[in-house]
């Protein structure tokens, strides 16, 4: 096979067989096909799209690049949950727990925080002794006995898309939606729980800016994980304001224990119970609404947190956070955000508060920049709410910086206030 | 500047400034810009095209990568010529004398063959002793003196294009109208004659297959050499058949004497009268009915061979082959290639006749191969003509191979007798 031959296929909307796409991905992964004919390949991907059995193939073949889990020692039907990522989502410390409570099992891998999105891996480490780096027998054990763990990305899963994602990055090629389905859904179908569901977020702080890319994100990886042979299900979320009150690792464990305690109800706590529902009725437990009410039920009986704190505890954490969330990271300075005017608050960018995150410790401009975990922001004001001149709108928290002036212009130009 | 955020232009449609294009040339040029980001803009070029704004920034950024020949001391308008190659295309050893002998000067570098197409500096190294690397000054004398000469394309022209070519090639990237003017456009700039005449050829020996594709990239080309500031006209002719009877090196320059001297005519010398006729148009010299006049008076006298054999002199080759075409490098071993069946000559497909004549000894499969001067082929039949079975089609002549049987099989493969 030559390459030249499959990139013109590709650039003249010719479809490739599941041959040739394995050929590619094999050869590139190899090092026997060099970084500027996949870039042309790529190109010509985000110009002419692929078609499914062609991202089916692409999927695959990224998938077979690494190590695929063997989770068969697991004793129950497994699901796993991925969001495409945003602004103060904690949503994966919430429904683990709710869903094992509710007798699935939910073994989990996630990643870290790059600019102004945050990583579930980074707010565990928050957590203090929390281990996120584990053998695979060692995560099947948790998981048999508490029904939920989350371990950091094995860096044997699908070292194609590594090297595919880093020239995506590179070479002006990220936006396309075969290909980011193919990112995610690979590492999705080499962790291989039987079932997954998928959380687009679409907004100003998600990858995805518009309701309609992100449904059609999310339609593709529904149809490419049902090919593959999983149950697949996706929602299309909100991501255009922050998720919850609480930004930055410790604040955001603390917030999801105050979900999983039953004390915080509101946007994030709905968005929870419809997404456990969700991973419930696609592990077979039954019809959305009842599914719902077995989600909600697992929070109000504490079945839900006492699984988080056994969680933690299993996997050398401080599991007393759960009932104190005060030994979490505690910041040594902090700033209060007022209203410069009156009126009704109409916008709350995302992007633009994740940024201010950043700004002040809690986020990675780079991979390798270290994180604040004491700091973080606390949105005191909802979109919608109507403030006065001088009410406090946000609190910023840091143990790392003092002068919280470019933060301040920076959270201030995050809301919109008519 | 951000490479990527250029790339995104191109990719998403929107212009790139002259400012922008000039920094991805050069940056690329002088290696700060990877191949692969590179490769991916031109692919993003090959689906979403470029104005012609863009590519008269990118032509005029390739031409100032390297030397810009300074021919001020030549002493008249001169005219440059570029073929987009083809097979037996021989025209420039005939149009260059004939328009030196009608009072323009042709200054002209031309390049080497490989694969089925032919090249005019190989063409010229079949006559003993015939330099084709002079000094910008010895070129120019010999220009002055007798009004033409060919030399190789000096490798401090365009070295943006050389990288960009091979990229192209290498990243199935190449077939881009805007591209492909670019590549050409910033070499026939660099060299600086007043006037270009450009003969874009299509059909099958040629590189633009069809003739609306070979009219677009005229078009282009005339449209960027006019914005550049030069009288610039295009032809487009046809390449599905050979051009002239012989095809090969030394073949093709006895067939440009006998034309030269008046003892052919038909297609080829129609198309050399043309095409002299356009050069002394655009070089002011009447109208097109009366420059053809001019061209075919100056084939009559005796002059434009004349010129090729003082211009051959200067160049330190035997100029007595234009008086004897017999000291020209002669072929070792023939091979007759018959016709099969009786019927009318429906095709002559020129690009399986030029892979013939490659098989032969007459052209290049990689561009370290060297030619067999000698090799070649005689079409003894024209395409419309009546055949009877076991008529000579064609005569092979190598003195490199005495097994002609592939070079047979493949002979009567291009033509098709109905």
């Amino acid at each position: 096979m030559n390459c030249c031959d499959l990139i013109n296929k590709t650039k003249r909307k010719k479809k490739l067989t599941e041959n040739e796409i394995q050929w590619l991905v094999n050869e590139y992964t190899n090092e026997n096909i060099p970084d500027y004919q996949i870039s042309a390949w790529l190109m010509a991907v985000c110009l002419n799209s692929l078609s499914d059995d062609e991202t089916l193939a692409l999927t695959l073949a990224m998938r077979n690049s690494g190590d695929i889990l063997d989770l068969s020692n697991i004793n129950g039907i497994t699901v796993d949950k991925h969001s495409t990522g945003g602004v103060g989502d904690k949503t994966s410390l919430i429904i683990g727990p709710v869903a094992a409570a509710c007798g699935v099992y939910v073994p989990k891998m996630s990643g870290r925080g790059l600019g102004h999105t945050g990583g579930t891996i980074d707010k565990l480490e928050s957590i203090n002794g929390y281990r996120t780096e584990l053998s695979l027998n060692e995560f099947i054990n948790i998981v048999n006995k508490t029904g939920f763990s989350i371990v950091s990305q094995s860096g044997k899963l699908c070292p194609a898309d590594k090297k595919l994602y880093a020239l995506r990055n590179a070479s002006g090629t990220v936006d396309s939606i075969p290909l980011i389905c193919a990112s995610i859904m690979s590492k999705k179908l080499a962790v291989s729980a039987d079932c997954i569901l998928l959380d687009v977020k679409y907004g100003s702080g998600a990858f995805m800016k518009t309701y309609d890319d992100a449904k059609k994100l999310a339609d593709i990886m529904t149809r490419i994980g049902n090919m593959a042979g999983k149950k697949c299900s996706a929602m299309v979320t909100d991501m255009n304001i922050p998720l919850g009150r609480n930004i930055g690792n410790a604040l955001e464990v603390a917030e999801a224990v105050e979900i999983l305690k039953g004390r915080c109800n509101g946007k994030l706590y709905d968005l929870c119970l419809d997404l456990s529902a969700k991973m419930l009725e696609l592990a077979g437990k039954g019809d959305f609404t009842s599914c719902k009410q077995m989600a909600s039920d697992a929070i109000t009986s504490g079945k839900a947190a006492g699984i988080l704190e056994k969680t933690i505890e299993l996997h050398g954490g401080d599991a007393r956070i759960v009932n104190d969330t005060s030994l979490l990271p505690q910041p040594r300075y902090s700033h209060n955000v007022y209203a410069e005017k009156s009126g009704i608050i109409q916008k709350m960018d995302s992007e633009e508060i994740g940024m201010t995150s950043l700004i002040i410790g809690a986020g990675r401009k780079n991979k390798a920049d270290s994180i604040d975990m004491s700091a973080g922001i606390i949105i005191e004001k909802e979109c919608g709410e109507h403030v006065q001149k001088g009410d406090l709108l946000l609190t910023l928290y840091s143990s790392s910086i003092t002068d919280f002036s470019e933060a301040n212009r920076r959270a201030l130009n995050s809301i919109t206030i008519e």
